[in-house]
């Protein structure tokens, strides 16, 4: 043992202790196993979806563990909801880098046991292995959708009601604060921060995206920017009013006479809000059933004919520019 | 545009250009959603599997963009031959490091495309983003089975004959050449060389593996430490002779009176053939199946009673000590 190396477990007993109680799905055969082994129920498709976070790209490296952990499973969750999909396990493979001690491991892994309560998931299998760098972190997350029924990106329709869950701009001005690039009274900034740190996917409003919505996606990328997918893949345009959108009231305070912040709310990205539309004559319904759900969401639009970027309407009725369509992690 | 920042695509680009291509199954819906969409054919099921590889850990960062790719895909894809499943789709998540170029990449998704017709896979999903580091990159593959009939590492039972697919110890002493502490006569360096980098997934035993094996895995952190983790999973002992486990020509000629070059072969890893442990009386079919399938499998010993680590008897007849039972990349 070189002088000064700490003495930490190796791959197999980090699996043991800290990942094996993980892996409550019998078709993850405890981890000992090389694969796993899984069957949507009957009836049933499985939706399929995988998002790498990596220290200084998509988190702070000196993020609590058990944040880094919630925030990898969650942006996948998020994914799944947005297709209308149950969450139903994942598969996880931990690059770590030199430096790592077990207490980090042990919190980490405690903040995924916390998730599979809270969302109903298990660990189905994973790979851990060192880091050529900072700690990346992948997620394959595994939903089970009702055959046929998965929520698509394509499917907007002209007149079709434009809705966005929760509130928008809370992480990008969180991010901002974080970074000091952003003013914020100080209760304001740790509930923004708070807000990047630890998204919510809205995992509750999936059976009524499925029953409701025409087309639907995650905000991850900025709102502006997501809309714009869901346009060009549904070959419609969009017009949006900026003074529609949700804030929160802690967004708001930083946005007042702020209409650059306005900017990185609306393209900021890091939301994990749900997109989606809806035909107009079912929006009060949807709207309704989401309230119900615990997940209030908010119309801001309305898709229209045509091939243009979405509209985006400012406070002052004229049409707003941003500096880019949304925020990529790349 | 900062001043010699080279000029490349964006995230959505290079999707589009290098990686739609890839999507040929419908459930990729040409990377245009969040998530993609699977089903197992009827009366099967999904056998799940996810390695990464990085850069400076499991392949050097000048190797061959194409060889990079094919070693992502086929230490997955051998561990679902070890299974007995027949390889379906694959997500992908690149994690590129600050300096990639879009030859790199272009020659990367090359590599797929050849590996995806030679083993009838489609991408399935992925995700693209910068690295902390050097490159990373995640791929989870998914394989299909006839339901219950998935092969695992317990099952292993006194009496089974030990096989082992092609040839042992190549890729260890491949990589001992290329670090410059393994010598090789000049021919035989490049042939070791050649299967470290492109390691030979043995799908076609996949039906036999199913069809013969009690317990099966593929060959990945050292054959003696890949038959304790059979041995230790099924509650087994198991007994191997050394002179038995089959060499190729080239490893023959860097083991001759090199002992710890034999050492290296024996628990070196990164084999990728496949360990599996069959009834006596079926060995000679499963041989047989196997050598028609044209990957001939070799007998090295057998399985026993207890608890023991596998003992392997060296040529001269006594039972061989290693430094370590096998290698990880942890």
């Amino acid at each position: 043992v070189a002088a000064g190396k700490p003495k930490r477990p190796g791959e197999f007993a980090l699996i043991e202790r800290y990942f094996r109680p993980l892996a409550t799905d019998p078709g993850a055969f405890d981890l000992i196993d090389d694969a796993a082994l899984y069957a949507p129920p009957r009836g049933e498709e499985l939706v399929l979806t995988v998002d790498t976070i990596a220290a200084g790209v998509h988190f702070f490296a000196d993020d609590p563990p058990a944040a880094i952990a919630r925030k990898a499973l969650r942006v996948n969750l998020s994914d799944l909801a947005a297709k209308g999909a149950t969450p139903a396990a994942y598969l996880m493979s931990l690059a770590l880098p030199d430096g790592w001690s077990e207490a980090w491991v042990r919190t980490f892994a405690k903040g995924l046991a916390d998730d599979q309560r809270r969302f109903g998931i298990s660990l189905l299998g994973g790979d851990t292995t060192r880091a050529s760098g900072g700690l990346t972190l992948t997620i394959t997350a595994i939903g089970c959708v009702p055959k046929g029924r998965m929520v698509h990106r394509a499917g907007a329709k002209a007149g079709d009601v434009v809705f966005v869950s929760g509130t928008i701009g809370d992480a990008a001005l969180g991010l901002g604060v974080r970074l000091g690039t952003v003013a914020a009274p100080k209760a304001a900034a740790a509930y923004l921060r708070d807000r990047y740190l630890n998204p919510q996917p809205r995992t509750a409003l999936a059976p009524l995206v499925r029953r409701f919505a025409n087309s639907a996606m995650d905000v991850s990328d900025g709102l502006v920017g997501d809309l714009a997918h869901i346009c060009k893949a549904s070959g419609v345009g969009a017009e949006i009013e900026a003074g529609q959108v949700p804030l929160s009231r802690q967004a708001r305070a930083v946005v007042a006479g702020n209409r650059r912040a306005l900017g990185t709310a609306l393209t900021g990205g890091d939301d994990y809000e749900i997109l989606a539309t809806v035909t107009k004559s079912r929006a009060g319904r949807f709207a309704a059933a989401a309230r119900s759900a615990g997940v209030p969401v908010t119309r801001i639009g309305r898709i229209v004919e045509g091939s243009d970027p979405p509209l985006v309407l400012g406070p002052d009725g004229r049409p707003m520019a941003f500096a880019g369509l949304g925020h990529t992690h790349f």
